[in-house]
């Protein structure tokens, strides 16, 4: 892990870049980290980090005044990491199915996300073995956020995270529903009712898919991008219920 | 309004039961009283409010240590009130239906829920005329809990209603799902995921036929009866927000 660049925000939160191997990424820690604090991965949209960081920072500043560090990492074929062929040709389908308003099929959405869950899964797992040598980051680990098909597949296989939320806002390959089952660990479902490009039934039956003793979903109005800041707040809830 | 009884509780609360014409009922306000507490009427299914009274006192308690008075009625034809032959048929063909492993048509499902709920509501109404008459209970007003059929007339046609915790746990008449686009106020809905006694869909079709802007639904594990209990403090938090 090298370090990039290193600042304390405002709430005395250290924020510092840094790049494993050719991943970059983001840690946020508490200003007062007297002991190792439990740790949230942040997930997001392939947007790339620079796009998604006031939305990340933001998250950021919550989690760590409920004595949470957070960490993220751009996603493969975003922001400065070099694109794929193949991503590419399936976002070019898609935008030709979305211009022609045809219906998105299933061979697109696979060819969209399964490549990109199978990439960034192995890319979150080695994240997660260097920032939990770091002394300031301890146990347990939660994952926050989208794509749902990486947290989904990321609660499937990764032993060290003990609850998620999941944020239900994009494309659900077929496959994702069988490893869905696979899934015991509590969660935390989000999803926008009118988010108007998102499957809201595909969302429903993945939320009724995990395996999960104890899962929650959350729907609540504004959009995509509008998740009212009450629910933000009951997400945070759910971490400290589960990870402290 | 004619006292019947009064205690104080454990926590100080003090529990009056009273009775309104014909119609019994409780009140619960918080010890520690010293301005008019807002208002939450504690609605429950039609099985008498003996056989509920456990149920309700816990909730009463949690919403006193919020600092919120609750009230509650005896349903038309459940307790030591009288029987009405109409609601009688209507529970035996439902029975009659249930037993044949038949599906329970929308006639049985009018028959049981749309004279509960014209009967039902008016008394509600009748009841808040006199609770807020009463020096120790202000507004703003909130109604918690099923039949949410009950919730929904109440929430749309009642100006005093400011906020609703409905619980999704009971039959729907297909009216209903008109009644609902009237409703404006913030909603915070209850649905048990695995209730197998409810009709998840219809549930789901409710939430989004409601008009609020503000509406959120919350799904939990655990069976029709088996709410969790950070899923009733989050109904708390939702009251805290809109009636204080």
């Amino acid at each position: 892990m090298r370090l990039t660049s290193e600042q304390r925000l405002d709430e005395g939160v250290l924020e510092r870049e840094f790049s494993l191997g050719e991943v970059p990424g983001i840690l946020w820690t508490p200003a007062s980290a007297s002991v190792p604090a439990p740790l949230i991965l942040l997930g997001h949209p392939p947007l790339g980090l620079r796009k998604m960081y006031p939305r990340l920072v933001d998250r950021a500043r919550h989690s760590a005044a409920a004595g949470f560090a957070t960490a993220t990492i751009e996603l493969p074929g975003s922001g400065d990491r070099p694109r794929w062929p193949a991503a590419e040709q399936a976002r070019a389908a898609l935008r030709r199915a979305m211009e022609a308003g045809e219906p998105v099929s299933a061979e697109i959405i696979d060819a969209l996300i399964l490549p990109l869950v199978d990439k960034t899964v192995p890319e979150w797992q080695a994240a997660l073995d260097t920032l939990l040598s770091l002394p300031e980051i301890g146990g347990p680990v939660g994952y926050s956020g989208g794509v749902i098909s990486i947290g989904t597949r990321l609660a499937a296989v990764e032993p060290r995270i003990s609850a998620a939320v999941l944020f239900a806002g994009s494309f659900v390959p077929r496959a994702m529903f069988e490893e869905a089952r696979q899934v015991t660990i509590p969660l935390h479902v989000l999803l926008q009712w009118d988010d108007e490009g998102n499957d809201r039934q595909a969302a429903l039956d993945l939320f009724d898919a995990f395996g999960s003793r104890e899962k929650t979903l959350h729907a609540n109005m504004g959009g995509h991008t509008g998740v009212p800041q009450f629910a933000g707040d009951a997400a945070g809830q759910f971490f400290t219920r589960h990870l402290k």
